[in-house]
């Protein structure tokens, strides 16, 4: 679809530029594409299936995207609960290919009408802030905690290489996230890049959910920004044993890391790093 | 409330240290904090208020964050169309004040029931992608396409340090993003911090609504990270007439501020920097 980057006019300003025309000079740039995706899910039938999530994305690997996400919304729980998963081709001129259609698998339960799904409506306002995490918190079907990954440190500081090696969108735009799946040997089995960090973490899921490779045992899962609870709950749901980002992790991430007895690895940069859950899978 | 980062252990690996035991050094990390924020919203009256979103946010400035998102969503138009906003003190042991209550005045369309703010449930696959985009568009009240505001290069080139300057949490770290609102003389107004970007810009602009400073005409709103469409859509629902980012901008967000006719520079780093939009309002 060639869309992950679209060119525009800027004018570039140098406010040290010596040669005369050149402190401020229009040029194109390569700018990081981003458009809103819509995934529409629903049981098989000729009803019409309903808009469950609009994300903003770049536009590329979109049925990883949309997999991945409802896998690691915990809404299927593998390829097989899946009937059909279509990218729209509509009426549109142009097309915007800014759909997805998937239609779940007899028995699968529709989320959008599964209650569970919704807020609780606590009675109290004190217990909201429970209530809260539950909402956003998922539970994964995998137990990592006994995963016997092991992976040297040594090894850990050349995966950020590795990833940036492949970052063929970041090159054209300085403007994407990436997310890379490496076995426990270091090598590359899948990179995604996307405006969103939580988009590119779930085009990698999607992918390994579409090729059968879940739970993603001694794998490590690398992002290129920081560790939210979001990323690291949706590592959980994979069933990848070590979450490693190149910048900082948050209390939450720790949290979640630490209950699901995942290792999370921040601020891996050069020849350092921390360690702050699981540090029994990272070797000396 | 002192919850905007906290302390945890963590293992520092060092593979160049050459001093004995250095190499592998159990220490405390001053780590974002990262909770979820209810923001309930209802109309005035005895029946209690639904959750609207679940945000995950850094705790603080909370009311101004509920304020901001509900203003840049378009949910409210000024101070005054909120008649109580507080953070809800219940019985949790600790209490996570994770929830702001916020009760509309009289006349205010209550958004949980307000049917224009759903999804359209398009009959044709192809017109989804508009559909989407419908979907998470908001319309400004605010015209800034006229706002005769005009920065220097020279001077946008000093605000990234002003703002880094105030960076009380990221200096804590490493891991919170900031917006900051500057006069058109460079002078810093408010500054706010949090581990999303999203969350950044909402409260610096709830902090705006509730000192009834919008729109926030003659102003720049600097981001520390990269600029999306949901970033630059908060500036034109703001007013503000100028968005500058340290890093790059998508391909939406300079669609949204051509269509507003706001100025949007991006990689403002150093002595250099991209204007994507509006580049009258920067002179030489």
């Amino acid at each position: 679809m060639g869309r992950a980057s679209e060119r525009r006019g800027v004018l570039r300003v140098d406010l040290d530029a010596t040669e005369a025309g050149r402190g401020r000079v229009r040029r194109p740039d390569t700018l990081a594409a981003e458009e809103p995706l819509e995934i529409r899910v629903g049981p098989a039938g000729p009803g019409r299936r309903p808009p469950l999530a609009v994300t903003m994305r770049t536009p590329g690997a979109d049925l990883d995207l949309a997999i991945g996400f409802l896998l690691t919304e915990g809404l299927i729980r593998s390829t097989e609960d899946v009937s059909t998963a279509q990218l729209c081709a509509g009426t549109d001129t142009p097309n915007t290919y800014n759909v997805v259609d998937v239609t779940l698998a007899a028995g699968v339960p529709d989320p959008v009408t599964d209650v569970t799904r919704h807020f609780h409506t606590t009675s109290a306002c004190g217990v909201c802030g429970k209530a809260s995490i539950d909402a956003v918190r998922t539970r994964s079907l995998f137990d990592v905690s006994d995963d016997p990954l092991s992976v040297s440190a040594e090894l850990l500081s050349e995966l950020p290489q590795r990833l940036r090696a492949g970052q063929r969108g970041f090159d054209r735009t300085g403007g994407l996230h990436a997310a890379g799946l490496f076995t426990a040997d270091g090598e590359l089995v899948v990179l995604r890049e996307d405006v969103g960090r939580h988009n590119a973490v779930d085009k990698v899921v999607g992918w390994a959910v579409r090729e059968r490779r879940l739970p993603l045992s001694g794998h490590v899962l690398l992002v290129s920004g920081r560790a939210s609870f979001e990323l690291t709950q949706k590592a959980w749901m994979a069933g990848a044993p070590l979450l490693a980002a190149v910048s900082a992790p948050s209390t939450l991430a720790v949290d979640v890391a630490s209950e699901a007895g995942l290792t999370l690895v921040g601020f891996l940069r050069g020849r350092t790093m921390n360690v702050y859950t699981g540090a029994h899978r990272v070797t000396a």
